[in-house]
């Protein structure tokens, strides 16, 4: 279970060049696990003075009111791991949960000279990827999920951890086709989170990194039998300005998602939430851990990761 | 506990140039734990039939009457893992044992992209590399240790576990000016063993990983503050005829050193053996389990390796 002290923020959006606070209040808020972790049951659930909130809906996107570039980051994926966990936009709360691919939990594979994922991997809170909305820079639409977000810091995550991170830059993935923002980040309490302000730092600092991140998500599929996956902007990462302005139109997104300006049957996603003013999602009699504890297969084995090391040509 | 079923074999040596079986015969050999890994007491032994064996003088090296590029290796450290764990070549029975230095446990650090070792590391027995001997290709005289060995199949290995691997080349590593072999060979039971047998086929079936090899033994010792390693034959992979000789010759040098033909103390390498025969430290009493079972203090907090990952420019 992870503690985290959130500066949490009712946020309202005045035009789509300005942001301002509205209000601002502490929380404490902790996750807490559902069964065996690599069972299809395992769920990490949120849970807010002891009421259960959504990791996509409740958890603030920003993280410092004075800057738009600090943000909450929901780790779903620590560094070196090769569990494909992520926040389930369709399951009431959103709970963490391992991915299943026809009938089998979900690993990506270990490609060389990769072991697992190389970084933190998580996303951003109250972001959308609008899959109706055709991007302009990258001419294609949204993958229907939170912003994914790699953290870059020494420290190795705990999936269900909230890290307050800074925003470096982003990436463009064309993910099977779909827009899929990869913003890159580092832990505002990394020893060299002073230092590292931009993508140029990054290179400064982690040599090798940017490339690798490109490389890793060109051919993290290819061991599945899918083709080398494609960037917008020819690979490029976007530095940090324009990563906070893709993290503020997808916010954007996330907004008129959550207050019904959308339709969201298409979607599938449970819009559920504890916190958001001007949701008609918000739930007035939210629920406690005891409903969701009960019920599971406790005689599930525990799943294991295909150890092979693939070497893809690219 | 690993259980194997060695070819184990008498070796005679008739010359330098020749090798001779004297006689086969089957052996069941395990290793068990004594104490917790990661901690300064913890140590893998080996038994024979109840019978404690020493991992470096008791497996035979040779592992197939039919090839001398056939060979028993024992596995120190898994691939990925970090913790410097290995034979002790002065302890009684030659356990495996983590490193310390400087009153720490000794664990190699992450040089990005690698985490940890990058292949199944391990000693192959009844090698030593002499340390008064100059080797006259790398005009460097041996490190006082059996001959390294990197396995490069695809199931990630036990500390303990006796694998029969193929030879395929040989890298001459000049660590702090010492000739340290670095033996690579594959798994006989993996799935592309077959289509593996000099190292031009690793380039062919694991492309970049000599490349990787080479970068990663000269950068490892970086993070602690040591220079980069140099290798003889500016860093090439020799082939599978070159390391088998030097297979053969290190054995050599090991039965030297194992029939009293040198002076051993100077090297303080504990050569308590139970099966070799003309070895004056033949023991005629054999220990067992109980013997080493016994007096450790079970409080030892586990060492943590450095989540860090050191970002080498070479």
């Amino acid at each position: 279970m992870n503690l985290s002290l959130l500066s949490a923020r009712r946020y309202m959006v005045t035009s789509s060049k300005h942001w301002k606070l509205a209000a601002t209040r502490t929380m404490a808020t902790k996750s807490f696990n559902i069964g065996q972790p690599l069972t299809s049951q395992h769920r990490v659930y949120f849970e807010n003075d002891g009421k259960l909130i959504s990791p996509f809906h409740d958890i603030p996107l920003y993280a410092d009111e004075n800057s738009q570039s600090i943000v909450n980051m929901i780790v779903e994926i620590p560094r070196w791991s090769n569990a494909k966990v992520e926040i389930s936009t369709k399951e009431k709360h959103n709970p963490i949960k391992q991915d299943v691919k026809k009938g089998k939990l979900r690993f990506v594979r270990n490609c060389f000279p990769y072991k697992g994922y190389i970084w933190n991997y998580g996303a951003l809170p109250q972001t959308w990827e609008d899959p109706d909305m055709m991007n302009k820079d990258t001419q294609a639409k949204g993958d229907n999920d939170p912003v994914d977000v790699c953290e870059i810091g020494q420290e190795v995550g705990k999936c269900g951890e909230i890290k307050k991170v800074k925003v470096l830059g982003v990436m463009a993935l064309l993910d099977e086709g779909e827009t899929d923002w990869k913003v890159l980040a580092i832990d505002v309490n990394d020893p060299l989170a002073s230092e590292i302000n931009d993508i140029k730092d990054i290179e400064r600092h982690f040599p090798g990194l940017i490339d690798a991140t490109r490389r890793w998500f060109k051919i993290y599929k290819v061991p599945d039998g899918k083709p080398i996956n494609e960037f917008a902007f020819d690979g490029a990462c976007q530095n940090k300005d324009y990563a906070t302005s893709v993290i503020q139109e997808t916010h954007e997104a996330w907004r008129r998602l959550i207050e019904g300006k959308r339709d969201t049957n298409a979607n599938g996603i449970s819009l559920a939430n504890t916190t958001v003013e001007n949701s008609p999602f918000k739930s007035k009699t939210p629920q406690c851990k005891s409903d969701v504890s009960l019920g599971f297969d406790q005689h599930e084995q525990v799943a294991e990761p295909d150890q092979k090391w693939y070497y893809i040509r690219d």
